[in-house]
């Protein structure tokens, strides 16, 4: 099973503005957390083809914290341990306005997880990653801005929820992350975890 | 995995009220989804320890479909040949008020989702669902007012979705379902399908 987490970094927070408003009320008290299920992961090298009725597609570079050995309730301190590996991923989603519902349509279609090699665990913190559409560098981000780091983050997830062997939980993803169309080949690249490419094809 | 839906029968939809107003702005057009992971499946006879911090849990009755093969972009008309079996089950969640965030924590908590012994198919379009706590029947719910049916429902998520064996689809739950405390015995029964029993306890 694979976890993520929207609103994880300091840019995300600022692009989305205020959240005082409804039906927010308020910046998230705890990780805002989404689900990618077995049916979305896909290798390097991938052609994701679009839902029907979809011409592009938002792509959102992050890294992944692979699971050594099942645990829960993980405090900070030590929850880096069972960290067994490290890998890049590119989290597809149909763009979509609003996060007030599960978009589970928008966030968990058919290969919408390219996902990376994966690499011996090392320290993330100051971790860039880039994204390059047809060749042109779209976005570059640094994980020096996360609001819950992975060991925060990893321990407040397994406060209620086990998680198991293999199991990955995503860092983050940008708010509003560059767009693929139909057609666009997709390269996601940080030091120390190589590069994940993949190809946006057109549905139905 | 098991994927879930909410909103999907009248009574929940008039219990709800007007969906009009932000940020619903009108009643669900597709599948309201939500997806309850591996940890939170648990047999007949379950104790179920909620969350720190929890005293008290909703619980809504619903019957899953579980899917015989793997299989994508079924049709209404045949979508019902995958089906393998059917399956009650005690879908679980903390009191939140609000479906505009993701309600991962409330809803994919360890043990959140009992489920009974799986029945060969048969027609549940009639189906009645009991649900007592401590003896005292809180719920009687029916299928027959099922806004999406098992086939609609099971054709429009696999529209984007491949479903693999042995995931099950659960058919709705009551918004607002009765709720449960700690230390409460439940049981939730229908005309064949058996029944299933689980206890809530206090978590630390």
């Amino acid at each position: 099973m694979i976890y993520g987490v929207i609103l994880n970094d300091a840019a995300s927070l600022q692009k989305i503005g205020s959240l005082d408003e409804a039906p927010y009320k308020g910046a998230p008290q705890a990780p805002v957390l989404y689900i990618k299920p077995a049916n979305t992961r896909v290798a390097d090298g991938a052609t994701v083809k679009l839902p029907d009725g979809a011409n592009s597609v938002e792509v959102a570079a992050t890294v992944g914290l692979v699971m050594g050995r099942a645990a829960a309730r993980l405090s900070p301190a030590t929850a880096l341990e069972v960290v067994g590996g490290v890998v890049l991923a590119g989290d597809l989603s149909l763009p979509h306005a609003s996060y007030y519902r599960p978009a589970i349509r928008e966030k968990c279609f058919d290969g919408s997880l390219p996902v990376g090699e994966v690499k011996p665990p090392f320290d993330l913190s100051k971790l860039v990653l880039r994204t390059e559409i047809d060749g042109q560098l779209v976005e570059e981000r640094s994980l020096a801005d996360l609001i819950r780091g992975p060991a925060r983050l990893l321990s407040d997830v397994s406060e209620f929820m086990t998680l198991n062997q293999g199991d990955v939980l995503l860092l983050g993803v940008s708010y509003m992350a560059p767009q693929a169309k139909a057609g666009s080949r997709v390269k996601i690249s940080a030091d120390g975890l190589g590069s994940l490419h993949f190809t946006i094809a057109q549905g139905a």
